[in-house]
């Protein structure tokens, strides 16, 4: 084994990856590339992140002035540092739980992550949104934007899986969105909240 | 898009998952193989997870007598199906944000992950770890098997990342621990969290 102080072992794996890195990373968006990969040791997404014009500027704004992120999962939200969030005056909520929101998405026929989504579209803050599951949550929130109903300061489009995920992310590019998505099939709630959390690190 | 009814995303991914598998995954471990590929859009967890002889039964059989699972992520603790650990009988529980791990975790210059692991090793109760990101927690339960400290039902072992995370997962090859490992640099709290869904679904 590799003897390595606790507190180095962050800093560490970042060297192992920039040195395994097959291309320039632009500055702008290593340090979230970077973590992402930290996150799921796969390099793939050294290609397969997209990110909107200008979207890490605006996302870094935003968390300044203090913005709330809505994640698709509970598990995404206890990934976000909270510490970092406090410092910045943000705060994260996932609504995938509520009852009401059980009861929408069963009345309606959706799935609790578009109702989720349409109960998130009631904020009156500004908002990021974090996907690492959910396609139909991205759909949703794409369809909210189109109709002029919310104007998300930032998407995060990292859903997972096989059905309508490819899909989901091409329609979020194609919107008026400021985004960062990890295009194609592979994506997660660990990746949604790496996004974040190298987000917040940048706007320290 | 594909037009699928909200209850039935899972299973139709599930059929997608098996329409691309390569080989035959033998069914005892397969609802554990296919559980983790559909959480990560990964196939190349078909070749990697590692389970040892009897390793399922024997987990299965913890779950019916109602097991602790411990997580060593708040995420992947927040990930495991709620409803199924009741059903059950089992509870999942996580020390990582214990103030009293970080307090040790600093004072011995170990990491908090190493001093979760210790801290668990106090529970009296049948025990199930499931390590989906630091590889020093899934050293310091190797040792303390070792030692005869624990005699968990079984280790999930899933780190993931760039520092002594394969060669954690290979010294838990090397115990007498009954495990699932997904082995190489990739793992997650995410995936963690899908075996443990995937036995106690099993278990039913």
């Amino acid at each position: 084994m590799e003897y390595v102080l606790p507190g180095d072992i962050e800093n560490r794996s970042f060297e192992i990856i920039e040195s395994e890195l097959k291309r320039e990373i632009p500055d702008e968006i290593k340090p979230i590339v970077i973590r992402v990969i930290h996150t799921t040791a796969d390099f793939d997404f050294a290609e397969n992140l997209k990110f909107s014009e200008g979207a890490v500027e605006k996302a870094l704004e935003a968390i300044k002035n203090g913005v709330t992120f809505v994640t698709d999962t509970n598990m995404a939200k206890a990934g976000i540092n909270k510490k970092l969030l406090e410092k910045h005056g943000c705060k994260a909520v996932c609504f995938m739980a509520d009852e009401d929101v059980a009861k929408t998405a069963s009345q309606r026929g959706i799935t609790r992550a578009a109702a989720s989504a349409e109960k998130a579209a009631e904020l009156k803050e500004p908002v990021i949104y974090a996907v690492g599951n959910a396609p139909t949550a991205l759909v949703r929130i794409c369809e909210l934007s189109a109709e002029g109903k919310i104007s998300p300061k930032l998407v995060i489009g990292a859903p997972v899986g096989f059905v309508n995920v490819i899909q989901s992310k091409e329609m979020l590019t194609q919107t008026r969105i400021p985004y960062i998505a990890a295009m194609g099939r592979k994506g997660g709630s660990t990746v949604a909240a790496a996004i974040c959390n190298a987000l917040l690190k940048m706007a320290l």
